[in-house]
């Protein structure tokens, strides 16, 4: 029989399609793989062919130089531009502004070829911390009211250049999904005056079955109800409700656990295209106790996009906690 | 500058990004391509391939037999299913339920390699009729909260078999975004008192920029904050909350805007892949003033999946004056 399941933060139900189970090698497969040889402007030595950089970690050279292992620029293509007003207004019953706001490229390593999960654990430490430095100097315009950082790895996965790299788009107004999530987690707590993402990592952590791995500072898990086959959500375990305040160990162990995580998925899923999802907190708001800051990790593996997208209803054949036992099963080298 | 706008139902902020404005022949192009030749249990002469059907219009024949012009099955391998109990109940923190509903496939010609956009006026006109027959069938469960009818058409779009068909699922819960859009229009109505579908009929009307094309019966527009390009919606313009109330001149003219609206996407995109949702009102729910039924059509014209999914963030490089006025302008023989 299949099963509805209700997100209990979202409110949405999905359907666990038990009766049609995918396993790993149901998925349709298309390894994401990388040609070196064509031009690249994030190589090494390309330097002036982007904007100039924001910021830059590395080991010699000069600003816009080779010798950097993490590079931030802006998006030569911007969704959104940092400088104008904002001129909110209507039309008849219609609301717009302008597109206030920034867009900003991660370039993870100077290889081109190299994929996130395959850099030194210490690369990916380093892209957490720029993460981190970059909302930290853009809170400080009053105009943006939430910063959401994100990679999609993959054309499938909606990535127009393959050299290894993740953005930001900082916005003058909550996304959608976002907006639900805190709304919802606020619901709970008048509830229950309890956060419901630190009462989901105690259940969970009880469960078992749909964690894939825990250390001192994070459990991942495949959440109860994923709208995604093999949807996996990363959770500090001490409450934090922004991203931006963890500390250096914390983001120290992230790197650790984003990269194991990947790697995994490599394991599992044959190099599948994936999107990854920082929601945080908004900007302009102190610490809240019922928000807890968590990275969304989806993989990339079926075409079910257009009912979907239509409805907010979604099927997942997978269940998440056959999902979990193939990520936690996957021993790595 | 890019713009932000807001979609006046269910407050969702998009970027429009004017600043790299995509007209049609900048899309990846990849028509839709039908195969004859391979064994299709849609076809007529394989009508035992298939789960006995739950209604066919046809010429000649009996139930089961060839000589149907559409037919409606159940799906062979459904996402719900129609027997056994809800069983409501919860695991800690988690609610779940048995996944009872339906879920049904409209075969809408005998022809195999024909597209609803091919197909004559009156096919049209008889697929929209089985949607109201099948909802009237199914509504006397009263187990049942709402049916949702959508097409997949082409791979990208999500089909898995090429024969012409739609679909149907009936749901013992509401889907996220019927209940986003309910809400965000009863919360319109508390305040103005007036159904928000309504107004954006008279005033896009007036405007005029967005409209694609109206008859006495409906008005087809380019939405002022869609999340796609192309994105085009069929309204009643009678207030109508309910797709089944809809009587037989209103039925016979939306096989003719359905079939002329496809026929332009069709010229104007080169035969994409697409979806279509019909978004009624839940079933076991009198008339209310302030929803207001229609169709959504979602030319699947780019992989922009991943952040979008993840955020619910929608970066749409059409404006839709532009789209209303390629797909206005498309003439048609």
């Amino acid at each position: 029989m299949p099963e509805l399941r209700k997100d209990p933060v979202t409110g949405r139900w999905v359907i666990i399609a038990s009766d049609r189970v995918k396993r790993p090698s149901d998925f349709l497969r298309e390894p994401v793989v990388r040609q070196a040889g064509r031009f690249c402007p994030f190589c090494p030595g390309n330097e002036l062919k982007t904007p100039p950089e924001l910021l830059a970690y590395r080991t010699h050279g000069g600003p816009n130089e080779p010798g950097w292992t993490l590079r931030v620029i802006p998006n030569k293509f911007p969704a959104l531009r940092v400088e104008g007003d904002m001129n909110r207004g209507g039309d008849g019953l219609y609301d717009r502004m302008n597109g206030v706001g920034a867009h900003e490229v991660f370039i993870e390593t100077p290889e081109h070829t190299a994929t996130l999960a395959e850099l030194p654990e210490k690369r990916l430490e380093e892209l957490f911390w720029a993460f981190r430095d970059r909302i930290v100097d853009l809170r400080r315009d009053v105009r943006l009211r939430y910063i959401l950082l994100y990679k999609n790895h993959g054309e499938a996965a909606g990535a127009t250049l393959e050299h290894s790299h993740s953005q930001l788009i900082a916005l003058p107004v909550l996304p959608k999904r976002v907006q639900e999530k805190m709304e919802g987690a606020r619901r709970y707590y008048e509830f229950k005056e309890r956060c419901i993402y630190c009462d989901i990592i105690r259940q969970d952590v009880d469960d078992a079955e749909r964690v894939v791995l825990e250390t001192d500072h994070f459990l991942v898990l495949c959440p109860y109800a994923p709208r995604f086959p093999f949807e996996t959500w990363i959770l500090p375990k001490r409450h934090e409700s922004h991203f931006e305040n963890t500390d250096g160990t914390a983001l120290q162990n992230l790197g650790w656990v984003m990269r194991m995580i990947l790697r995994k998925i490599d394991k599992v899923l044959e190099r599948p295209a994936f999107n990854y999802m920082v929601h945080g907190s908004p900007l302009q708001q102190g610490a809240v106790p019922h928000y807890h800051w968590h990275i969304e990790v989806i993989p990339k593996l079926a075409k079910i996009a257009g009912f979907e997208w239509g409805s907010g209803f979604y099927i997942n054949p997978t269940p998440p906690e056959e999902a979990a036992r193939f990520l936690r099963e996957a021993g790595l080298p």
